[in-house]
Parts: C-alpha cells; sequence; structure tokens
C-alpha cells in the first residue's frame, strides 16, 4: 500500500463566475494563463484582485481559471485578521453563510460579495487509481503526517477522489509554515 | 498522571538589553506595564517597536520586560516573509549565525542588529511540581495533541522546567491559526 504523496501550499486566490469576472475585468474578458495547477485544466492567472475586509485588504490575491459556477474567495486566517473576517472553515463550492468582502478588479472596477470567503478545509486530491492504491475512498478523513523539524501530524484531513484530480495534498500557508514545509514534499499517509 | 495543559500563541515581539533599551527610547527609561505573561515577572509593555527588514517592516511589535542580557525577535514565518528575512528555528537566546534587522523605537530612534532575530522553537513551560505530574523531564522532547476541526498533533515539542515557570504550551501565530486554537485553550501531552 502506498503512504507516500506531495503536498504544496496555498496562498490567497479566488475563483469567479463569468459574471463576476465581466464586472472586474470588462466584458469578455480573457485571463492570461501563467501556470498549470494540479487540477488539470486548471490555471493560475497573470490577473489579480485587491481582496477587501472591513479591517484592511489584500492587493495580488490571484485569480484561478477556469470561471465556475459560483465565486469564491480562499483566505487563511492570517489573511482573514488582516481583513477583519471572520470566515468559516469549509470545503471549496460550500459558501452558505461565509463572510462577504469587496473585490477590485482593473481600473477600480468593484464588486461586493455578500458570501464567498472560506478557509479552505485541509484535503487531499487523488485519481481514483491513486485511492486504490492507497486504499482510501472518496470523503474519508485520513491523518497526514508531515516531518521535519516543525514535524506534526495533520488530523481530519479529507479525501477527495476524481478522474480529474492528480495526486496532492493542499494546505494553506498557515498551516504550511506551522509545518515548516517545502512545497511538493513528500508527507505520510496514515489510515 | 496529568495529560492537559492550556496552550496560548505568541505574537511577534521583542527582548532588549538594558543598553538597546536606552537607545531605542532614550537613556533609563522606564518601561509600562500592560499584562502579565505566564513567566511570573515578565510582562508585555504599552511600549513597542518597528521592525524592519530587508524586503518590508513591521509596526507594533510589543516590548516584553524585564530586560536581559540579549536582544532577541521572536517572529513566525509569516512576519518573516514579509521582512524578507530567513530566521532559523530556535530555543530563545541561542542567537549565534540568526537573522539581523534594524528596531525603530521612540522618535526615530533606531539600531541594527546583527543578530537575534529567530522564529522560537515550540515549548512547554513547567514547574517542577508539574513535570512531576505529568511524568516529564526538562528537556524532553513530546508531542501535544490539539482538539478541534484543524486537530493535529505537534510533534518535536521541548519541555523546559524552572522553578519560575507556570504550566504552559507556547506556539507562534502561524501554528495556532494552523489548528484553530483559542489561547489557553486545553491540549493533551503525549509521551
Amino acid at each position: 500500500m502506498k503512504t507516500l504523496l506531495p503536498i504544496a501550499r496555498s496562498d490567497i486566490h479566488v475563483h469567479l463566475t463569468q459574471e463576476d469576472l465581466d464586472s472586474l475585468f470588462g466584458k469578455h474578458y480573457v485571463l492570461t494563463y501563467v501556470r498549470e495547477l494540479t487540477i488539470p485544466g486548471n490555471y493560475a492567472c497573470a490577473e489579480t484582485v485587491e481582496v477587501v475586509g472591513p479591517k484592511g485588504s489584500i492587493k495580488g490575491a490571484v485569480i484561478v481559471a477556469p470561471v465556475r459556477s459560483y465565486t469564491q474567495v480562499e483566505v487563511s486566517f492570517t489573511d482573514a485578521a488582516i481583513l477583519g473576517l471572520d470566515p468559516p472553515l469549509r470545503e471549496s463550492g460550500d459558501l452558505e453563510g461565509s463572510a462577504g468582502c469587496i473585490l477590485i478588479g482593473a481600473e477600480g472596477r468593484r464588486i461586493q460579495l455578500t458570501k464567498g470567503v472560506i478557509a479552505a478545509l485541509r484535503h487531499i486530491h487523488m485519481h481514483p487509481d491513486d485511492a486504490k492504491e492507497f486504499g482510501v475512498s472518496n470523503g474519508q478523513r485520513v491523518k497526514i503526517r508531515v516531518p521535519g523539524d516543525r514535524a506534526l501530524v495533520f488530523e481530519n484531513v479529507i479525501v477527495r477522489v476524481s478522474e480529474e484530480y492528480r495526486l496532492e495534498m493542499h494546505i494553506d500557508m498557515d498551516e504550511g509554515r506551522a509545518a515548516n514545509i517545502v512545497d511538493f514534499q513528500l508527507v505520510e499517509l496514515i489510515r
């Protein structure tokens, strides 16, 4: 049974609906590809937005393409403290009752979100072939041990299995720094 | 055998020598008491300094009194990224080869440190009576489990025993946010 997989940190970023993208960058705006992410077809864009909360703002939040059916801002709790927001810890797309914010795009264009700001639950993306090799299934909670000078074991790590996924664990910057992680280092799955 | 103890987060703060305090606030400056810390006799002061690195600066770093025989700046890796510094992960007072920075005090007074910036190793302070009750000794490494929605187990947690200490685990803000900690909540020591 396989136990080792790569881990990577996600910094603050946003997913946009076509409508919100149009509002922020102008009608029929085409996003600029920068680099592929580990979800094939998803990519980080050159375009960024400023995220504004009641207490402060963060510039340079990367837009992740392609557009989605919902607009979502993924922040760490450190980001949330800067913004003055109290986001729930959620899976992607689970936005009911989450925090709102203002997004500022190009040339001062802005939108007000009434919800969409979350802290992402740490999770593992797996292809069904990976799930078989690791002996786990979609939705299962596992533990992940990170070695090193700040060694720790993350509990409550949710496994997400899809034909679209490539094997990788995702955490936010706070979690990455707490464990002194180097992106793409190997960590150990503990059932 | 006892297993539960309180945990608290430390934000960026500085310890100063009398000489550096004088340089930053003027000769014979007397610091202003704000609140007692869990090391009896140590207290947070109203006075703060600005910490300046090659990339950025952080205002409002609290001074912890009384003065010490060394000047030390304790930062998280998030702070270090803002400052543009690469601090080592160390125990308090172990400053050889650590990062330098500029500190700015009152009325623009400033000093250049050639070393002193560290990220603090997570640790537990215990009175000798606590050490007996927990069945651990000075310098021992233990694991600490934090419950909750971001449950995790910190490994490599160093136990420090002294007549001067009151029972408490100390982590930085990154570690606190990674585990979604509420200050003074109880965590579990695992030998």
